[in-house]
């Protein structure tokens, strides 16, 4: 490598929007390994100005006053990549529309904007042969978005399972390792601002839903809309489920499922975020504390699992700087930017369409025929049983609230059935049927299996 | 996205030179995926030649006749994207060189070649802005160059961990898994096509040490040539040492290791592969089977790894059809192409600069003293130690052949130390004293300890 690579006048321009955790790691990076960036970039990366709300707000690292300003326009015009860290959509999505329109090539962190407008972005930088880099917005510093678009290009992707979100991994976590309750690690959770005060967009599954519709998007090559990711959270998640999991072999973790289907209906996808029992010696079961990982399963590559931080501010900066390399060294070969191939648009499953193997845990009175009713449910439902598992817990009557005491002497069990694969939709109707069945006391979960 | 980023008369020449397990995926998956391809690549992708040495050769897919040749000459000079996958030196540098100067972006999974002469290409390529792409030559299928070159361009890589090789990863599990001796999983990998019938590139460490020359020449953008890289095979590894290390909460595996010193010299890079000892909750100790990983250490990234097959014929062509679609969308694109950037250029440190822990197994005489002696050799030769583990082995007299019985009466101890970190040189150096000194017996085994 000679140094003609980068003539004394190459120099790009880099306007910063929002210097939050993340993005004043980004500033610091770039004031600091400015060498070395440039190396690797073949130009210089002069850091323009950082757009901020606040020019006294208190930051992680220092950046020159001289850099900061409120007004974004006039530094987004005059820059080659602007890197949008912000968040939330607007000011977000109109300020990258002026860069891409600029002939800017742009950055962006965030998950929130390019789940909800990424066709918008992706068309605009089409337009005019810039190019989206996104790298940070989906499972912090683990470059799972260059392996996706580039490095599977040739290859068919069948499914991903990903742990894409740290709080609820932390939370599961701990709950499995110590066998505490839910809100107890919330609440510790928050204290160590591993949770937000308002933890719903995490426990409640949002910010999978939103990284599941980015993912799926890229690596089905069909715009995924937020709206038709099925979604539910972890709140339900307690000691009881955690335990019984773990007796089975299993760990509860918070997945976001993106996947091919193939049925009578033809060829889809699903994409959903649940919890969902995965085996302890599946690559996922072992992602610990507030990591992420995701796991690809490839026609020809075969399995493949990409783990590392799924947050913080300077695991994320890596990724955003990795994208500012790729978008300089692409400002600077010239030609049009790789856009986002979404040729293949495949229909998106509703989640009743989806096929996966479930256990059901179901509290039932321990009576001669019990078993053979609740089976003759499942077959009606065309549900099959794989598994039964039945414990004899006794007529305790503290666990039937309202009951008087001769009712509750009758003697109960409780069943752990593990299904064949089924459809969601034939299942959730079956457990409907068992619900209200004379036989069965109570259902207690109804999880899905995944990654077997 | 529309149809017009792929023009009806957008189309580029492949070529293909060598057909063997790989090549063959590689041809039957550009015939197969042509539509999908095209999508990716934004042009249609004709394989116009497959360069074989022997026409009639069995092969593991169909390539019509018509495609064959066994004269790579032509079929290079009108390309725009040549694949090489021969493997060895020559022809394929020959190949590679020529189809880089009639300006074909190129593709390659030759490991060989790019640990020897990987400068030379890059070279070429820059002189005419074409690009070489290498995604197969390391850990198969897994994307691990693209990584390291691009989603960590503004980080700063310190440390890599890997198992690049399939054939010892996988004696080595069996071994921990089944107790079981080297000589008779070595005999049965052999059987069942896990290892050749010389299993000296692998068990040796020399196709791991390609490996690592390359990936260390990425992430210290600095040109390692193959003979700096220190290499031990797994050949001395044996049942016991494998007993002691899982007693001893560890597993061995051999690991190519990529990282950066900071010593009274300055800065440099130490590349070496050898067994190791991994603590089994570290996650390369998972890794299972013919796998491989890459454990990525990074500034700002924190800890990432990279998991999946290392090897196989369909796994590796699934790398291969990723570059060559990035190869399409760069000859498309227009422009030059990224070159390797090796302008830190850091020099390499002989392998007695390396500074890790250690665990040294000593059989010794169960005297009082000779702990302390031990002690003192150690201390002398500036190796600190860290846990001392004792075991009487009793005075058998099978253990120690060709002493008499009345020497062997001696009752002997098993001592594993752990060390602190220590130099390298300090530490053979140490071992050598050790293994003259009067009270010990034999130096059973010293082994670096990784991954901490």
């Amino acid at each position: 490598m000679t140094d003609d690579r980068r003539p004394d006048n190459r120099r790009l321009r880099v306007a910063l929007l929002g210097a939050g955790s993340v993005g004043s790691q980004v500033a610091a990076l770039l004031l600091q390994h400015s060498e070395e960036l440039a190396d690797r970039a073949g130009a210089e990366l002069e850091l323009v100005g950082v757009a901020v709300r606040d020019l006294d707000a208190p930051r992680d690292t220092d950046i020159p006053r001289e850099l900061l300003t409120t007004d974004a326009g006039p530094l987004i015009v005059g820059s080659d990549i602007v890197i949008e860290l912000m968040g939330g959509i607007e000011p977000a999505r109109t300020s990258l529309l002026q860069a891409l329109n600029a002939g800017a090539d742009v950055v962006t962190g965030n998950k929130a904007l390019l789940a909800t407008h990424g066709p918008e972005l992706f068309d605009a930088a089409d337009q005019v042969g810039a190019s989206v880099h996104y790298e940070a917005a989906v499972a912090g510093a683990i470059p799972i978005i260059r392996p996706l678009r580039d490095s599977l290009a040739g290859d068919r992707v069948r499914r991903i399972l990903a742990i894409v979100n740290g709080t609820t991994n932390y939370i599961l976590d701990r709950m499995d390792g110590e066998g505490a309750e839910y809100a107890d690690v919330l609440a510790d959770a928050q204290r160590l601002g591993y949770a937000e005060a308002d933890p719903t967009a995490d426990v409640e599954g949002f910010d999978a839903a939103q990284k599941a519709a980015i993912l799926a998007s890229l690596a089905f090559h069909t715009t995924v809309p937020l709206d038709a990711v099925h979604r539910e959270g972890i709140s339900s998640i307690d000691r009881q489920m955690m335990e019984a999991a773990r007796h089975a072999g299993y760990v509860i973790k918070l997945l976001a499922v993106c996947e091919r289907l193939q049925d009578g209906d033809g060829e889809s996808i699903s994409v959903r975020v649940h919890p969902a029992l995965v085996r302890r010696d599946h690559p996922l079961a072992s992602v610990r504390g507030a990591n992420n990982a995701v796991f690809v399963q490839a026609e020809a590559a075969g399995d493949l699992m990409f783990y590392g931080a799924g947050a913080g501010g300077i695991q994320t900066a890596s990724a955003v700087l990795g994208d500012v390399v790729s978008a300089a060294r692409r400002h600077i070969a010239g030609g049009v930017g790789v856009g986002e191939s979404t040729r293949a648009n495949l229909p998106i499953a509703p989640v009743g369409r989806a096929v996966t193997r479930y256990q059901i845990t179901l509290e039932v009175d321990d009576r001669p025929g019990v078993l053979a009713t609740i089976a003759g449910i499942l077959a009606d439902g065309r549900v099959s049983i794989a598994t039964v598992e039945q414990t004899i817990i006794g007529a305790d009557p503290s666990t039937r609230p309202g009951t008087d005491t001769a009712e509750s002497a009758v003697p109960r069990a409780r069943l752990v059935i593990g299904t064949h694969k089924a459809r969601e939709q034939d299942l959730a109707e079956t457990v409907d049927r068992l619900g209200s069945s004379d036989v069965v006391e109570r259902v207690v979960s109804v999880l899905r299996v995944e990654g077997d």
